[in-house]
């Protein structure tokens, strides 16, 4: 899950200096974010610094990081003409920074903790598009696939196989696994996952370099879950809303599971923190394929050391099994 | 689910003569509004028109409603200090109009369709306290249930003993049934529902007067939906985010359940509303005991023909089983 951030004063310095999107375009700066948490936390991986709306700049839509607010898209995506109105999508010529931002710390890591990529799925990421920002019940999203249902399969498509080449790009440039970010994806009833967003996050998974486990990410998911099981990945992540073993078994045991501990029980004490994490190691059973994680990104008025005290707890309990 | 509202052009005319506060604390107005889709709309029920919070009113916080962005709490409750601050509710002085209200809604509709009262649930209702109005990831209110479980706890209880009240005066007025709203319950993780919620919703069914039926509702309660039947409710609420047959599965066939079309549906064309209508039906499998509704109340911006296309929808179906 996303471990760089505003509760690091070290990514605030640096933010001082930098917009958010200019610190997504420079590859030193994007690097030395992603590196930021490995000493100060003790994770097991890196996350590579980037943001899922990068790759959709080259569409045309005025794209902007406004102060507070988050992305905002100038001119949304509502429409079949909308759609067909698209630039297309250079994945080289769009994020080559994110490409060699993930070389720079692939050298800088030099093995001892893996690398992981990311990018949005084609349902959140379209859903900023039409929406053009952030929403609350997506309501223009749902219109438009209920309204223009070919319209937003072609929409999907262009996001699916921009995502599979960006992802691969990212592969190529030295990341060891995938997320596949799912975010907003908990808002749709079950049968609208499976017509609108199913086989465009298969499109995706399925074009995955070989051998490259991806990890399959969404919230508010617990009755979407055999679905995006269906649609792939081979860790599901699950968030806080569901008791992991209960998310496990409804995905299957023989798909691992990343989560899932509520990103807001890191305000709580370090000894409220300790007992949620070993619920969440118990409910886990000891079984092989359980991936410690939050159930969605560290916010920012967390305290980094009880980040710390968690990802200490987790490996002295674990150790323990 | 609520069906009076800004959809509704005569609501809308209303509304130029009475602010929402006004409209709730006139019995005269509130009936008006609360009657309104009964003939427009040929509903098979009719809810009370109120506001979930109007009984906190009492307490102190300084509660408004702003124009355009809902209710908002000028004193939040965020410490014990706080809760032993609160004044106490007293329900009979607190909202006599709502009382007054369904008095002149009972005597309306003698007897053409059943009355629906409702109130929300502790944990809804405190969240607006904690957070000083509506949000989208609950921090403050988790970050007091982790902190003050203590002060937490009396704070439920002070609710939950408002609300049984509360329900039990609109019962007295008339209404034949209540639905309890805990419209953000499912920001939580299930266990944290269990310490934390769990004890106080059940405390309000339990005070309900004896053979009146009682609804259980949430949003996004996939994960939470064995909890909530346990908390009680002769029917469960379920919204879209779940496929009906799954939900009543989880929550046992010997409770009902109401649901669960998604609002934003509405928008649809008619022809797709009949068919999602139809396949709820289906997944209802004919059996006794399924409450059809919205998952979750009206959109502002739904054409109201489609509103009276899936009444009639739902009368024809039903009517072939």
């Amino acid at each position: 899950m996303r471990q760089a951030g505003r509760y690091l004063p070290e990514y605030r310095a640096l933010r001082e200096r930098f917009s958010f999107l200019e610190l997504c375009r420079n590859p030193d700066a994007a690097a030395e974010v992603t590196l930021q948490p490995i000493e100060r936390l003790g994770v097991d991986g890196a996350i590579l610094f980037a943001d899922i709306l990068l790759i959709v700049e080259p569409l045309g839509v005025g794209l902007e990081f406004s102060r507070g607010e988050g992305p905002v898209i100038a001119r949304p995506v509502r429409s079949a003409a909308h759609v067909a109105a698209l630039s297309p999508i250079d994945v080289e010529t769009a994020v080559p920074f994110v490409f060699e931002a993930a070389r720079r710390v692939t050298r800088a890591l030099g093995g001892r903790v893996p690398l992981i990529g990311f990018a949005g799925a084609p349902f959140t990421v379209a859903s900023y598009l039409v929406e053009g920002g952030a929403s609350r019940d997506f309501v223009e999203t749902k219109r438009f696939m209920y309204a223009e249902p070919e319209a937003w399969h072609r929409l999907l498509n262009i996001l699916s196989t921009a995502t599979a080449r960006y992802l691969n790009g990212q592969i190529a440039a030295g990341v060891a696994m995938v997320q596949i970010f799912d975010s907003w994806v908990g808002a749709l009833a079950p049968d609208d996952y499976r017509a609108y967003v199913l086989p465009h996050t298969r499109d995706v998974i399925k074009a995955i370099s070989p051998g490259v486990p991806v990890i399959h990410f969404g919230t508010g998911t617990a009755g979407l879950l055999p679905l995006m099981r269906e649609a792939g990945g081979d860790v599901i992540g699950l968030d806080w809303r569901v008791a992991l073993d209960d998310g496990w078994r409804t995905v299957g045991h023989d798909v691992a599971v990343q989560g899932n501990l509520d990103p807001v029980a890191l305000l709580a004490s370090p000894a409220e923190i300790r007992r949620r994490a070993a619920d969440i190691l118990e409910r886990a059973g000891g079984r092989p394929g359980h991936v410690f994680n939050l159930g969605h990104g560290v916010l920012q008025q967390t305290p980094v050391d009880h980040v710390r005290a968690l990802v200490d707890t987790v490996h002295e309990l674990s150790a323990r099994r």
